[in-house]
């Protein structure tokens, strides 16, 4: 029988009312012919209870060991929906992340997948289970110690069993009916997206739209797994619900751009005064590097008389980490500027779209919408389908407006 | 270095400042040079809470996804516990069931233990670990499911270990702090033993006194496993606190009874007019025990007329169930009976004690003191260390004062 994948997110299976509802659309694409496999997530709330009691009993704990306690919801939820499945007839049972084994690296916290044996799924598959109930978000190292997959590792969870198993569909159940062409709460005329690629949604995904994990799109793209993003909270679960992410050649028709993202999480930095040489950018950015900060966008300003400024931007919870690295490297002797400066009230705004590629005057239009807005653009970046400006945070929200208007995103291609 | 196995209940993890209490207890020991095993419950609560959420789910459920489901509250202790210690410098690390791993019967819910292979563990403690957090409860069945032990399988759990790997002592620490003559709360003048022996614990505790789990001490009796129960609510916890239950020749000194027990979960029946025929108490309990019924004490009455009255006594929760199989003997037409009584009303009240064995006079004693009081006796049971006497259950508390009295077991020996 092909195989499905469907996940559940914490506020899908919140409670025992919640997991009732899911199982039921469980058991209508068990009816539909599939052999199902579900990913589950903890009850809302309790991974972050969990993590609580780590972070108070140990400052500076064993991941190890918070990956033991921290597991420890996805297992009940798992057992609680193969019960109630059961209990509509359908033969299910619960698998843990050791049992299955998902095998994974041992950097506990944010494990990476190595395998995932299809054999004992399966096997069971071919005894008549038409329901494998797989907690998310879980593995087994090398070692035989529990890892974890990180945040969001649940939707990475499903993305990888759907490889492994050559399943015909992802479904990512959530809170949210799809992926939309901006946040709704800033520009209401939002429009959801039947469609997206996998291209766009990784842009989208990295630059805070937060419907699905970025390592999930990743995967998904690499093994090519048909993922769709929909609503368990929605009455009607059709086919055609929520948003397919798929490769770019099953999309027919689709607008220049496809959605605008934007995130308050960003900041600028600027060196003032380093010496314009050439290895100097080698030698910050190698320092930054070695200190984990992200760096994202980067900007050297024209040089005068042989000094420069170099700007660049990396996440707010960074800034001090980026400050200390760049202190330290000068007390060292092998960098000088005259001073750092901090820029936390910025945000990044960026339209993203496949269709750039073959279209030229993007960038332009980005600019000039900006610009009629009074928007002054502190830092560019592009890639081959995102341009992302760095602006005052001031001007966020009407900057989202103002491009998905310019762009016409209200309107489907 | 030698081992000590130190079990904590639910009430001694309850939150994390219990949790950081008995932690301090466990470095004591590790100062004082033993490599420590430390068996954690889940935080007091937390399984019951598991346990309503998989009945509330289904009914009949799955007894494999149940011990799935109510396995996970040990897991949590388990870290958290590594985690202080640690937090403390002692090098510890967490083990569940299945990472021992502990191997159990496929009997989900009330597994037995079959085997703890000991390389794993005392791998570590060659490497310098010093303590191993291992979950309480849970093991693995030969097909890779994860199983429980049952109630109070925390304490078989810490027995078990500590016969595995030839522990010095078993140390478990409870709400409670020891093994009392008797229940305090019946009986003010009721004396904290010092010392008990095993085949005394064993009849108390399956008479009815909740410190340890008849599992348990049977197991340690087999292992000669020495066992102390104490409080983990005391300040002063030093080597003479609680009580030792242990081989007989250990103890000098003792009374010749040690305690009187009660239970209020039994129930007498009686089957009115059964024939008085070779095999027909064999028909009568072996329909019992086919349909799970624990038959307790067994009276048969003096025969009249070739019929006779059969009473016997059972678990209060298990009258339906005995009543239901009698009746379908009866209606099989395998047994005659003219009706069934079924008396809650009762309770049963012990005297034990290994001194039985040497001495004479103690049932004659036992039966004058009631006969003082004014109590009569329904039914009388015995065993080489044990007299059992159910009576009118609204007596049961002057029964208990009375004999505690006429044994005098308020003075030591």
């Amino acid at each position: 029988m092909p195989i499905l994948v469907m996940k559940f997110g914490g506020t899908s299976v919140a409670n025992l009312d919640r997991i009732a509802r899911v199982a039921k659309r469980v058991g209508v694409e068990v009816a539909n012919g599939y052999d199902v496999i579900v990913i589950v997530s903890a009850m809302s709330g309790k991974t972050n209870e969990l993590v609580g009691w780590v972070n108070e009993t140990s400052k500076l704990y064993d991941a190890r060991e918070y990956d033991a306690v921290v597991s420890s919801g996805e297992n009940v939820t798992a057992g609680l929906m193969a019960l109630r499945l059961q209990e509509m007839g359908i033969p299910a049972r619960s698998w843990q992340g050791w049992q299955v084994p998902l095998l994974t690296s041992s950097a506990h916290g944010s494990a990476r997948i190595n395998e995932i044996p299809t054999d004992n799924i399966n096997a069971k598959f071919g005894e008549g289970m038409r329901v494998a109930v797989v907690a998310g978000f879980q593995g087994i190292s090398p070692e035989g110690r529990i890892t974890t997959l990180g945040r969001g590792g649940s939707d990475t969870t499903a993305v990888a069993f759907a490889a492994a198993f050559g399943a015909e569909r992802c479904d990512i159940y959530t809170d949210v009916d799809g992926v939309y062409t901006t946040d709704p709460r800033i520009e209401s005329k939002a429009r959801k997206l039947d469609k997206i690629s996998f291209e766009e949604m990784l842009e989208l995904a990295s630059l805070g739209a937060k419907v699905l994990q970025t390592r999930s799109v990743e995967l998904a793209m690499r093994y090519n797994v048909k993922l769709r993003v929909l609503s368990s909270f929605e009455d009607e679960m059709n086919d055609q619900a929520g948003t397919l992410v798929c490769a770019e050649d099953e999309i027919v028709e689709n607008n220049v751009v496809a959605g605008v993202a934007y995130s308050r999480d960003e900041a600028k930095m600027t060196l003032v005064s380093v010496a314009d040489r050439p290895g100097i950018a080698a030698l910050i950015f190698g320092a930054l590097s070695e200190a984990g900060v992200l760096v994202d966008m980067i900007v050297q300003n024209i040089s005068e008389e042989g000094r420069t400024d170099m700007t660049f931007s990396c996440p707010t919870d960074q800034v001090a980490r980026a400050e200390k690295a760049m202190e330290q490297a000068k007390s060292d002797g092998v960098l000088n500027f005259a001073e750092i400066i901090a820029d936390t009230d910025v945000a990044k705004v960026s339209v993203v779209g496949i269709g750039m590629r073959s279209h030229t005057g993007v960038a332009a239009k980005m600019f000039q919408c900006l610009s009629q807005e009074g928007i002054n653009i502190q830092v560019i970046t592009t890639s081959e389908i995102k341009i992302s400006v760095l602006i005052d945070r001031k001007y966020m929200e009407l900057a989202v407006q103002a491009l998905h208007d310019a762009f016409e995103l209200d309107k489907a291609a």
